[in-house]
């Protein structure tokens, strides 16, 4: 039988989703805890990973389990042994031949600004602090430009071998509430730090350091030479996933 | 000269506000900063404490400063050797006989409850978590019994040795929003724990566990028992003082 989870955590404490040796993952706390609660070695596949210090609020986790327990009693098993900043929100049972990465048809991520002077130090976990003055037009019009079928190149992070580099923008959700500016970026995939340095660039033109001429151009050339800064992990998180 | 300086903290890896031997206090953090910066030994004066884990939004606190450096570069010179988790939102010259503490009029709290079968880890951190149903209305109705000028001894956290617990409740604001049910309680002053035990009893009432008319008793004998728990530090926070 085939599980797929909705999980959520806080990514602060930990050094991304993906197993690595003798470093606090979230799939390494979920695995422990599967074992726990199974008595079995489970493997699990994500949606995708997601780098240190990224949050999610709806990432997807499919395992295969062929025990007694049934699916329904998997979500207060697992929290009961989980730690705080990992929970289990949803188990559902899915066909043999679903994935939560390969079936996965969209992804929304939310990149989380605050406008002030100061940190406030009851968001400083979750948000990015903005201390200047952003045209939120100018970074509307530019995010409207990115939204389509496009070679991305020029946002991979650099070190990065991905071979395709096209990737598709649905909606770049820019949306300003008081102090608070979000992004939802939502997409059939991202490459490596896409959203990060897609983020950092439509801040670079609402602050008018970057023209969206120049970031027509860096789309055409695939240069990064000239685009946003990657922005910090910490403000960024996996909204959802949809299939 | 004096200075009042506005601060805002997590209280998560606090123990309180005001220092304690061997501990890390919201004051010892801000005395040493103000060390750092003036070269001088400056004692604070806070509204009031606050306890380990609680958070505050807009602290006041204030002290005398008879150095060179103008107000306004308080904040920034403070901010620079602040710890992440305490901020410095204002500093400003206030008249020799002020006090952060004596001159406080009202005080607002907020406690901040989230309702859900399961916790967020996004939010983990500054909420309380409410996995069965509350009636809201019944919450309010009981609130309102507590607006007023009343004696909150069956309020009081045992162990308490005030003496006069005659306090003023001005207003108990109960905000629902989504999964979010938000308490504002404004009030001349609080005896310790006052807060957490109030809200404890108006979500006992709301869960039907504990009636209004118990509380009013209560209110009239002085008598803590049947009252509501005494709420999580966490979810609560110094939300403003006003003078």
């Amino acid at each position: 039988m085939r599980i797929l989870l909705t999980i959520s955590y806080d990514g602060t404490l930990f050094f991304g989703y993906q197993v690595q040796p003798n470093k606090r993952t979230v799939q390494l706390e979920l695995e422990n805890a599967l074992k726990a609660v199974t008595g079995k070695d489970i493997k699990t596949v994500a949606s995708g990973r997601t780098d240190s210090g990224v949050h999610a609020l709806n990432q997807k986790v499919h395992f295969d389990y062929d025990g007694t327990i049934p699916v329904k009693n998997f979500v207060n098993a697992l929290n009961s042994v989980l730690p705080e900043d990992l929970r289990v929100k949803k188990a559902q049972k899915v066909k043999s031949d679903f994935s939560a990465r390969y079936s996965a048809k969209t992804k929304t991520y939310l990149y989380r600004c605050y406008l002030d002077k100061i940190e406030n130090p009851l968001l400083s976990r979750y948000v990015h602090t903005i201390k200047y003055e952003i045209d939120v037009s100018k970074v509307k019009e530019c995010a409207s430009v990115l939204v389509g079928e496009h070679d991305f190149k020029c946002f991979l992070a650099s070190g990065s071998s991905v071979k395709n580099t096209v990737r598709t923008i649905y909606e770049i959700k820019v949306k300003k509430s008081g102090k608070h500016l979000d992004f939802y970026v939502t997409g059939n995939g991202f490459l490596y730090n896409m959203v990060r340095i897609l983020v950092g660039t439509l801040l670079a033109v609402g602050e008018n350091k970057l023209s969206i001429k120049a970031v027509k151009n860096a789309l055409i050339s695939g240069e990064r030479k000239g685009l946003g800064k990657t922005m910090p992990a910490k403000a960024l998180c996996l909204y959802k996933v949809e299939y």
